[in-house]
């Protein structure tokens, strides 16, 4: 069917970690089940007491679950932690904080990677039985490795964000192994069909970036007839989780940070959603822009950014 | 230092499961610290849920850590479900039972394994962290896998023993990989400068067979100056648990099992120690025998025992 422009038209979105559930789960809230398609960044993905750990994929099948904890943003509502005292008790690294729900899915996971599934299968298999209508979509099945550099060397992205929490003065990113990374049939065709395509309010650098990083996957999006909109992860000025804002200052980017954003996605965007508090950089964006409350604090404020993201993009259809 | 027939000597047992952990408790109980040896069996081992499990060998760390489940005899005391509940719930197998302090012992040492530690290694590390005082050695480094071949077709262990629970007619067994295992230095040593060497009251043919098949372990049991003295696992004719005494019937051994363990020894043993419920077959075998109470309920019954049998093989020391 080719793209069309109601609501029950393919929606994609490309998120990473909180911030990107969060958008999704509004996104999920307001379309029909079935319309939205989201494609997760894998960069942060790592090997952990043996095991291969996908956190932006796991927030995002939490957040569309609704299991996941929200006070926290990542991992499980209700968790227990009897495993990782245990370990920690026994002489194992306790410094990724990893309870016994979330567990449970690594070492499934793990198992079905072993038997030789990908993560594509296993992302929808474990997403059907969460019983969540998006489908969910690893930006491909070859590892992605974001390697940070810093003033201390280069970091592996989990010891950066979480062993370091992002202390470490930032100059760049590689993403090892994206020269090998296959477009997923999957992603491929869920762009080609995309009646619009939305880039969550996830970072610029860690999140959106090593998915842009698949061969071909950059492309698919330039080439869609869909509008293309990024939600900015800006908010007054500074971001609303994690450390985008720190990192567009060590690159000396010290103010307007949403048209930093903008420029970061140049040739990519149709439009961009920025927040009230950040009105005044409105007239500077060179594209459509919509100028919103994008702040996320529960389910309603979730749905209506989202339906007010959907409008705007439809706006654009006939720009 | 040359063995001698004090209290200090070493005392280097042969365990499998549940009664080589209790008995093996005894002993560490009765003997100074340090002095005892316990060579376990690792033809239990296997992969689940991606991870290397090593029943007998946490059978008897959790036993002589005194943080074991004293109903079931294996896993841990005070245990918690949280990750087999979610594994479940998320289309998971959980037909062998991995509570949540037993699973973090299982991350860590496959983690350790991956990272190219030894067995022998790994096992040494968790019985210094659980303050265990004795040695407790893997009986070798290579995977040996126990294939018991039943009357339904040959059955990994575990699958027979778990999963159908010992229901298939036995008819022998395979120990996989026992031609390529390696006498650990660690096992030679301690079997060479033994002052005692006892096999507990385990599963002749599913948990000291194996140790037995370990090229070159059993002609150091043989060539050993020390008196070998095995306990019997039969009590009143039955097994005290698990599927021996089936087994031997399914072997067509009927009655006088206490003989047919003493047979299945052939050449190895100085001394057999029966329980007094068997004390009519006591005459019938070829060897000095111990008949006393075997049926350890607590922690003085283990010690009890374990100082009779050690005081018994002493005596045979002269003879």
């Amino acid at each position: 069917m080719a793209p069309t422009t109601d609501n029950l038209s393919p929606v994609v979105a490309l998120a990473g970690g909180v911030g990107g559930a969060k958008f999704a789960a509004g996104l999920q809230e307001t379309l029909p089940p079935g319309a939205l398609t989201v494609i997760v960044n894998t960069g942060d993905d790592f090997q952990h007491w043996g095991l291969t750990i996908c956190p932006d994929i796991d927030t995002v099948l939490y957040g569309l679950a609704n299991v996941n904890n929200p006070e926290t943003g990542w991992g499980r509502a209700n968790e227990t932690w009897d495993v990782l005292t245990e370990t920690e008790r026994l002489g194992g690294e306790a410094w990724f904080r990893l309870g016994d729900k979330d567990l449970a899915l690594h070492l499934l996971r793990n198992n079905w990677l072993k038997s030789g599934a990908t993560l594509t299968e296993i992302t929808d298999r474990l997403r059907l039985t969460l019983d969540i209508p998006s489908r969910i979509l690893p930006m491909c099945n070859q590892p992605v490795r974001t390697l940070v550099h810093t003033d201390e060397g280069d970091l592996p992205f989990q010891d950066y964000f979480v062993r370091r929490r992002c202390e470490p003065t930032f100059h760049g990113l590689t993403f090892v192994g994206a020269d090998n990374a296959v477009l997923a049939p999957e992603v491929a065709e869920s762009l080609q069909t995309a009646a619009q395509i939305i880039i969550c309010p996830s970072n610029p650098y860690l999140s959106v970036d090593p998915i842009l990083s698949v061969p071909g996957l950059s492309d698919l999006v330039r080439a869609s007839a869909a509008p293309v909109v990024a939600v900015s992860p800006i908010v007054g000025g500074r971001a609303v989780k994690g450390p985008v804002a720190k990192m567009m200052r060590e690159m000396g980017h010290l103010e307007h940070l949403p048209l930093t954003v903008v420029e970061h996605y140049a040739g990519l965007l149709d439009g961009f959603v920025i927040d009230q508090q950040d009105r005044a950089d409105a007239s500077r964006l060179p594209l459509p822009t919509l100028t919103t409350d994008t702040i996320m604090t529960d389910l309603p404020s979730k749905r209506r950014l989202a339906a007010e993201v959907l409008q705007f993009s439809r706006s654009l259809m006939y720009s």
